[in-house]
């Protein structure tokens, strides 16, 4: 979705090199407005863009660009000129992007980053990806709790500029020990008590994070609260971050994806649709499609093992496909809404009672709608009323197996420790493929 | 997942009619801590707790409890007790509360509340479900251009205890016109210069949505900009509410738990799944599942129709499943992520060239790698490897095939004004096990 409106504009003021043109352009509108109008610039050219803003205005539009534009300017700018830029960014995002981010090119600019601030990035670095640590920042409002509401608000001001958010003011002691939270909606309603102190106002309550917790649960608990940042601490209560709200936004977006991708059975992108090479998008759709297709191999097998019957009673094979996909369609169905709630924290691996005793009344329902329709489309097709019952049988009890596996197999790998997402869609129906065709063929031998 | 710590010893203090126990437990944690503590309570249990508690805590655990309880409380409660409650609440989470609940009793409760709240719970009512007017909340933080910082922050510590966020404020003419927007920060960071006015401070490019618009586009929009909160304007630029992150966080949840459940063939629930009735969701699963039942039925008159070159060939049957699936699921792989890619916005349907082009190869080469082992497992089964060709042709044509038709069909259903989420995984599956059938047939009889 390039809007393509200021780009012809853009690449003239580059040719004539017209700083004042360029610089007006990245001052007028609001910074995530001003990278939406750069989609579709090279790294190069929006490099050279930003290169006309001022530093301030530099660091914000940068921060609104996609992700491979600031990947492409990292790895083709001038390192010397991109140092001061990394130092200005906030150090998640910052984070994150050298994270993508050629190694050794990374190792140049870091080099010529001031001592702290590089400190920093190599704390942060040093938590896996996914985790509290890799989302947190370390631009934390900090004050002791002996200030009093309008010498706190003094300070914070003062602070401010260097920090993500100055809404949540976190109170610790000398060692950083992390004692309470005030909000500056607080110290704004108590502007008429100016002498209040902070000790006074502060919640001690706190509900935190630790840095290793996955940033999954993380989000979740943000997104339960409503918070707009939840502190990061350590094993000693050392307050070493804070996770602010737009970050979890990120991930939420993020995880649904994911999810999303399992329940194609694709191996979830690190990039878009369109920013993913063709052949590692490939590569990374093969591997589910592999083991899916030994699945099929094996139905293959299975029919013609029963060979012998088939042969006899040729009309069965006409409905192998609705048989099989019958059991997929109901099994994918409870696979979708199991894994959801699991997501979602609806139902624990513990509630696998009620979702079972659930699932085998919905499958019996269900089983007895499709048999009917069945049995009325195979009266057409089968030789007798009789043997078409074959068809209604099969689906009734292929259904309830569709049922059962499709809602037992999440809740199983959840037990088990594992992603249930991985138990997704087409890999509950390509199971329940090789119990169709053996239910199928058993039904008809018993009944023919 | 509830936590059944405190259950047994609330229950307690209940039959003891203990009020200054329940009170203690109301006010001691965090709102959000203490309704998760109350899980598992009934309804009237919960509003027993409740009443023991004061009126600002009441609101603020009732706002964390899960929406059915809620609804319990407001269909059972004393309406009389229950019309200050809903009075205190946020305006956008009591439309929310009452659009679920029995209308005679919303009808009651209403009457029982000041006329000022009663009209602005009906004005926010009148607007659709999902649209931007029923997220917003009319309760905002707006002064007039001329005040200076420090009048402004006297003035919106007054206004906090109505407000939900006193962060953003926007500034607005005599008439509710929309002007600008300061934030809180700015406020905070100009303490040094009490004096400066606000039509000075005020960023005036506002980003704005219209009341009508779908919450979908207007959580896109604030999770894209990371903004706090985003105005609502009507035609003619009047502030008519805010909408702020909490909500959106929701509505991406939402929407999220939607596309999944689409996605696997079953209608979205309104409630989780554990909280819908088992008939009401056998009813959402069945409505799919009749679909897609169709479309199984058309396959087996189809392979009835070719019925004649499988008696004579009867190892091709035993390739049926395979056949389809491969299919199946490679164009499920493919709807699944250009689903995702329309959602997240990172393709439009006017990118179709592109994503056909991707398609087409990624469709040769994933059909160039099942064919071959495909080829290697017919060698097996088949009469002889000349044959066993059947299968790889048809493989690779029905892999191209799947891969289309799964990028394809969401683009076109997008580009109706449909939701492509629509053209979920199984219907994809569906629609290409038909297509399968008749290539591998056609196949089949070309080449033996």
């Amino acid at each position: 979705m390039i809007n393509t409106l200021y780009l012809p504009e853009l690449r003239e003021m580059l040719a004539a090199k017209d700083e004042a043109g360029l610089r007006e352009f990245c001052e007028a509108l609001h910074a995530g407005r001003t990278a939406e109008f750069m989609e579709g610039l090279t790294p190069l050219e929006a490099w050279g863009v930003l290169r006309a803003a001022s530093s301030q205005a530099r660091v914000e539009i940068f921060g609104y660009l996609e992700e491979e534009v600031q990947v492409g300017i990292l790895e083709s700018g001038d390192p010397a000129e991109l140092a001061p830029l990394i130092a200005d960014m906030p150090p998640d995002d910052r984070v994150d992007l050298l994270h993508q981010t050629d190694s050794s090119i990374v190792e140049t600019v870091l080099s010529l980053i001031p001592t702290e601030e590089r400190r920093d990035i190599l704390r942060l670095r040093a938590y896996p990806e996914e985790t509290a640590g890799a989302m947190m920042t370390t631009e934390i409002a900090k004050l002791p709790e002996n200030l009093t509401v309008s010498e706190a608000l003094k300070e914070i001001g003062r602070q401010a500029k260097d920090l993500e958010t100055i809404y949540y003011i976190y109170i610790v002691d000398e060692e950083d020990h992390l004692r309470g939270l005030v909000s500056t909606r607080q110290l704004v309603t108590q502007l008429g008590k100016p002498e209040t102190l902070l000790s006074e106002l502060m919640k001690r309550d706190l509900v935190t994070v630790s840095a290793t917790d996955d940033q999954e649960a993380v989000a979740e608990k943000v997104a339960d609260f409503d918070f707009l940042a939840i502190p990061v601490v350590d094993a000693e209560w050392h307050l070493v971050g804070i996770i602010t709200y737009d970050d979890v936004i990120d991930v939420l977006q993020e995880e649904a994806t994911e999810d999303a991708h399992l329940a194609g059975a694709v191996q979830p992108l690190e990039e878009g649709y369109l920013a993913t090479r063709l052949f590692l998008l490939t590569r990374l759709r093969a591997g589910w499609l592999t083991v899916l297709f030994a699945a099929a191999i094996l139905t293959a097998l299975l029919l013609q093992s029963y060979d012998a019957a088939l042969e006899e009673v040729t009309w069965l094979v006409w409905f192998v496909p609705l048989v099989i996909s019958s059991g997929g369609n109901t099994g994918s169905q409870s696979a979708t809404l199991i894994i959801r709630a699991l997501t979602t924290k609806e139902i624990m691996p513990s509630d696998w009672s009620i979702v079972l005793w659930r699932e085998v009344l919905m499958g019996c329902l269900l089983g007895a709608f499709l048999a009917t329709i069945g049995y009325v489309a195979a009266c057409f097709l089968a030789p007798s009323a009789m043997a078409a019952l074959v068809i209604p049988v099969t689906i009734f009890l292929v259904v309830i197996c569709g049922t059962i596996l499709g809602a037992m197999l999440p809740l199983l790998f959840q037990r088990m420790g594992l992603d249930p997402a991985l138990m997704s869609t087409p890999f509950v129906a390509g199971i329940i493929d090789i119990v169709g065709i053996v239910l199928y063929m058993n039904v008809a031998i018993w009944l023919l």
